[in-house]
């Protein structure tokens, strides 16, 4: 199939990478075009220099870019490009409305649209193994989800246009309050002096295992954050949620504050960090 | 072996029940006589009026009672009846300060002294699936673990006397924020409308997933806690973990705060209701 | 002086009727005409349908109407009216992005601009007793002074463009966590059964005195809240802080937390209501 | 009349001295003697090496010692030297527990108690200015009143006895709030960079208003903590009053987790720095 991709990041290069090996037809646009020339280099298919180009007579364009304002700018790029008929998939992580707005736009040319934001990190979209969640029609899914497979583990299809976003939403909002729980969780352990690793041992097969005790628990414990989910990323994501929460009369009391720990993070140099450093602020040693 | 339990509530009744059905000799006390009785028409075994009569002769004791206060009531009502070599088991969760002091009063006697708090709530007492924390030296620890084991799936060994109950405390703040961030998720997603069915098929799989979820999900979409382990003992266990956080100089934000929206579901009429009703006071309607 | 006043709500109504009582020769403008026919009927002065129209002519455009999209509105269509050498000045709780913005555009056509937020509140209104944090130039603040005059009991000139946007912002955190710590006391001392009156006497004197203590004990301990600053005005405000602390690197724990508890007082039908009425969600009886 | 005075610490020792300038006979008791020696060469007076024979004779006995244990231990001892229709009058912050277990050793001898917190600092004590909120009889706040009168600038009787302790709880309950907001809005302000004096000026005068602003604000930008009412007290007292909360069924969100910002500075260093410090922790810069 025809299929374009836009966006190159961590997370787009791998999954545009998975497309092609599978066999499709991949034109590839990046804003920055040394990226896209090395993607080239490195997996073959086509590449463009804007958004247009490169999803000229394409079945799908799939598109994972930052924020609410480069999503728009990018589909609205896109769009201008596509034939009736095709789909529009963003995978980038952004409000409802702004799945909502370029679900309107595409509709009046005869394109369909998908919001599918993804969960899995860099690993997961390295191995192919994303979880996706998914707002849009039956049909557009229909359309996109054997193509996405190329790189999921999961895709759920969780209602119309927007629903995948709240659904990532929903995602990020657990792992707030979760995360803060296992940082002072490891904070605690580490000032009353116990064994942190039999510690673990006893209490990660219980009520108060997580995903991200088994992953994060080690490290949180020394102080090592330079991988994973970056705490910028986090809080537009936490931004989106509680303007979310704000539209639907939802009170999000832990999420909020969290989100404010983590401006102390970003403060103390750790925006690039994993988002379990929100242990880092409790950790610090008196000056 | 010959052994006491003393407490026979909601948690201990089953775990005396293990021991009996694995072939020892148990002497059970409870407060309350009636249940003591119930349990031996149930079981067979021996029951006596007080704890150090239950405790004569015992070569391990074994105690769940409630909080601090009755576990030095009940440990220095038995030690006056144990003999020296022997091991005194404790079960309930207090503070570590009062493991400590039980430790000592044993000690004085040439008793052995574990501290072992459980999870696994009241469904892991009766299949015989606990996970223990233990507190101790070796010595008592070998001795113990293997009677222990009638009622653990997992046993494990943190530290010196206390470090089972400090355990415990860091299963419970994990515990705290997780409930919480699952919390707001819930009511995040019922009022913006989405299928909350989809949306955990759709985030279980990764790095917001957690027992909690996998177990509390449905009840808590759809209202349901009548069951588990209680808003009360979560605030008694709560209130140790802060008061020893004070002790070793950590801080632990959103335990306190969640520990305060417990009491807002206690005062709604949730003290009974199992942990994930905090949910509850985010999911009122307008009254 | 030829002034035009643009937005006749609660604050702008009686604010262009203590310019015209000085003898100002104001011309009025409100989307919603009624109110401007009735404010004309009442005060005398002129009424235009449109923000142009209403400002042409004038050395002094005054606004107050709603949030940052209504100030870039209606300020925009007034510059269009607006002459060289004359000053807008903006009374609307905005961003300072907002008022930088519409500082630019008035610099365009040779038009100054003073970011000119108020506190005082409906009764300030009325009385022309409010307080002005004022962001300009030295020139413009000198020029709308004198003028502003007749409805102020204290005009500040707290720095460049933005810096009373900026200066209104520390206003209402201070105000998000003081109403919060208030709420907490008055809902402590009512479970308590102690008398508040004379908690009140005891305590105004001293370390925990504030105006709200002054201006709002009697009304948040009987329940009260059919007046003041509205929680939905309020919710604005603090999203308008909030937003600004993420730009600047600040960190907003208990904010952010009383923003939350905020949205919980709308849901049970508070958007009108004062914003002491955070009290409301503590104070809830057992359903 | 013939008093005595237990405690002399930062607020003892000032309050007893004012007794004395008033004509009374004053015996004063310091667990550390050399304080009391050190009084008794400032004022004149009589010393006492425990609390009994400072009190035998005393028509009232005052003290002003620590936290609960400190004031049983002290309150036991004194009563043991006290005669029938005598008052022991006890200025520590404690729990109303603490004043009711004391107020009933006290009844059992014959002698009334008042429980009367104080506030007002260091200052209030030294210029006898503080206020005095009471718990207990009419007949016992007769008679000590007047002799009170003499450091007191407000005395408050709020109810039976422990209403004194509960309306100081209020008291710090109003002020944790208060400051937290305080320190964000300074924290705010200096990242953002505005004219803080100038805001101070602009906002003092109205909603945001209080007795922390007009007498911490300048110290709080400076950073500079080296006086006032020590974090560690605080914590002492803000535990009170969540004790206290637990059992009235009250939930004070914020106090607990200011209470728990206040560990933070603690461990930062602060364990004796004002209350206002609260604003260190949001200041740090980027280590
Ligand atoms: N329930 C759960 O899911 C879990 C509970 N725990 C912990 O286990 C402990 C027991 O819990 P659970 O079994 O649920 O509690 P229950 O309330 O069901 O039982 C408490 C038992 O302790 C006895 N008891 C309490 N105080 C005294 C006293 N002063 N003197 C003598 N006996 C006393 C009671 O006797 P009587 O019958 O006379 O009242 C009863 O047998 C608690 O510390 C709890 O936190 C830990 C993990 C899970
Ligand atoms: N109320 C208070 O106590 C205080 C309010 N403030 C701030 O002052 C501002 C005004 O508040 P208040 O007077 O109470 O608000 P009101 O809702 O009473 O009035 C708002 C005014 O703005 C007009 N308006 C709003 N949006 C637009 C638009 N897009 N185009 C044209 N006109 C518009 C409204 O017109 P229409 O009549 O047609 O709706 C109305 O005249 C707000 O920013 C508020 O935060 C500040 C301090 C205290
Ligand atoms: N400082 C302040 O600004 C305010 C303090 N308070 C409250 O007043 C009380 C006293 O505060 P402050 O004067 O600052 O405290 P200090 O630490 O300065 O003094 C405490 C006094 O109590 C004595 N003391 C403590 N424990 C015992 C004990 N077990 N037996 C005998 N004497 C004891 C100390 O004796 P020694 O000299 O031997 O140590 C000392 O005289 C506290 O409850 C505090 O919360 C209330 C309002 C303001």
């Amino acid at each position: 199939m025809k299929v374009a991709f836009l966006g190159l990041g961590v997370m787009g290069y791998p999954m545009a990478g998975h497309l092609l090996k599978a066999g499709h037809e991949v034109t590839v646009y990046n804003r920055t075009a040394g990226k896209a020339r090395k993607w080239v280099e490195e997996h073959g298919g086509a590449m463009e220099n804007d958004p247009a180009a490169a999803s000229k007579g394409a079945a799908i364009v799939f598109a994972c870019v930052g924020n609410d304002g480069d999503s728009i700018d990018v589909a609205t790029a896109a769009l201008a490009g596509m034939g009736e008929g095709s789909v529009y998939v963003d995978h980038t992580t952004t409000s409802a409305a702004c799945a909502e707005e370029i679900a309107g736009r595409a509709a009046e040319r005869g394109v369909g649209f998908v919001d599918a934001p993804v969960s899995g990190g860099q690993a997961g979209a390295e191995k192919g193994a994303l979880s996706i969640m998914c707002g849009g029609s039956n049909a557009d899914l229909t359309t996109v989800s054997p193509v996405m497979d190329n790189y999921a583990k999961r895709i759920v299809h969780i209602g119309p246009v927007g629903h995948g976003q709240l659904c990532k939403a929903v995602n990020q909002i657990c792992i707030a309050g979760l995360l803060q729980g296992l940082s002072e969780a490891v904070h605690f352990g580490s000032r009353a002096g116990i064994d942190m690793d039999r510690v673990r041992e006893a209490v990660s097969g219980g009520a108060a295992q997580s995903w991200q005790m088994e992953n994060r628990w080690a490290t949180m414990n020394r102080g090592e954050f330079d991988f994973g989910f970056a705490v910028d990323w986090m809080r537009k994501d936490l931004r989106i949620a509680l303007d979310e929460a704000g539209r639907h009369g939802a009170s999000l009391p832990v999420t909020a504050l969290v989100d404010q720990f983590y401006a102390e993070v970003q403060e103390s140099g750790g925006r690039r960090w994993d988002t379990s450093s929100l242990v880092s602020r409790l950790n610090k040693k008196p000056s």
